[in-house]
């Protein structure tokens, strides 16, 4: 059967597993999200969003130098729990996000974090567009909700196509990862580093 | 003959050139300033003041992961050009500052850095501390200014003591490295990320 990117959409919501999961989950539940949310569950890929509330103060700070020395990055990666941060599928996770964010550089964590002036620019711009295009009035609020999505897939790291998988995002792989380690994981905060950005030459 | 501390720094600050070399060239000077200053031009050691108009666009991005991922630094150090960014002088360098940074916590690079309000707050503290141990009036301002020189010297990177030789400070070694490599040498920023820090338990 077709499941719809919405019901997927849904169910990710309500459990915070990966997407292939989910996919599967409602695929075996024959659609059904409560039957598909219990079997998430079941297997424990619904852990880490349950525990969402749970601090995360342990975890481990990540460097990745690109280029020969052009482009640097620092991330701080948080869980829960110590022995969480030591295991290798965290560390390769950390390696991951940090190569991420030197390769895409994103400027923020995700849409919360982008300032509301910069949004507000940004929606403008894109009404106008199309307006000035010839789009019906009542069409233009969908365009502006589309490009904002693109927008946030660009800026946000979370929002980000996965650079080794790009048919994930980057806040489904730490999820993943975060329920595979029955953990709370998330991005504190990154640099990026470009050598000489912003210099006056 | 004694060369005094005064002499010392007018010198440091006319050519750029590190303490040690000043006092060298102070002392074959027999005191005598502009001699010193001609003597270190000859050697090419007051380079890097003379340079210091020239712009540092280039250089290298580093990283320094300590204990075990529980703090990490990320650095930008410019020069002038690439060839003098490949040498393994400005590249050791780079891993000292960053392994300062790591060690000694600096929050600022140079004292202009500091916020007014910050050093506001700070003169105020010093001033009634003195007042209240009763320091006489005329002597405040003195006791004072000695408490910011030791303030800058904590917060302050380039006016921190070397963590590898406490005898000269990172500005120094800054200094001395871009005197030898003929470059204006600059730490343009830095990030320090102490894991977990600010999270709340």
């Amino acid at each position: 059967m077709e499941i719809s990117a919405s019901t997927v959409k849904e169910l990710r919501e309500k459990t915070g597993a990966g997407i292939l999961d989910c996919k599967k989950a409602l695929a075996e539940s024959g659609g059904d999200m409560e039957k598909a949310v219990d079997n998430l569950r079941r297997k424990g890929l619904a852990a880490a969003a349950r525990k969402m509330g749970r601090v995360a103060a342990e975890g481990l700070v990540g460097a990745y130098i690109h280029a020969g020395g052009k482009i640097g990055v620092l991330v701080e990666l948080n869980c829960e729990t110590d022995s969480a941060a030591r295991t290798a599928e965290f560390q390769t996770l950390l390696k991951d996000v940090a190569m991420q964010i030197a390769a895409a550089s994103p400027r923020y964590i995700r849409p919360q974090d982008v300032p509301p002036e910069e949004l507000e620019r940004e929606r403008e711009i894109h009404r106008r567009q199309a307006l000035d295009s010839g789009k019906p009035e009542k069409f233009v609020g969908k365009i502006v909700e589309g490009k904002m999505e693109r927008f946030y897939s660009e800026v946000c790291l979370l929002e980000q196509a996965f650079i080794k998988d790009p048919d994930r995002k980057v806040g489904d792989l730490i999820l993943e990862t975060g329920a595979r380690l029955g953990e709370n994981i998330q991005v504190r905060r990154f640099a990026r580093y470009h050598l000489g950005e912003g210099v006056e030459r």
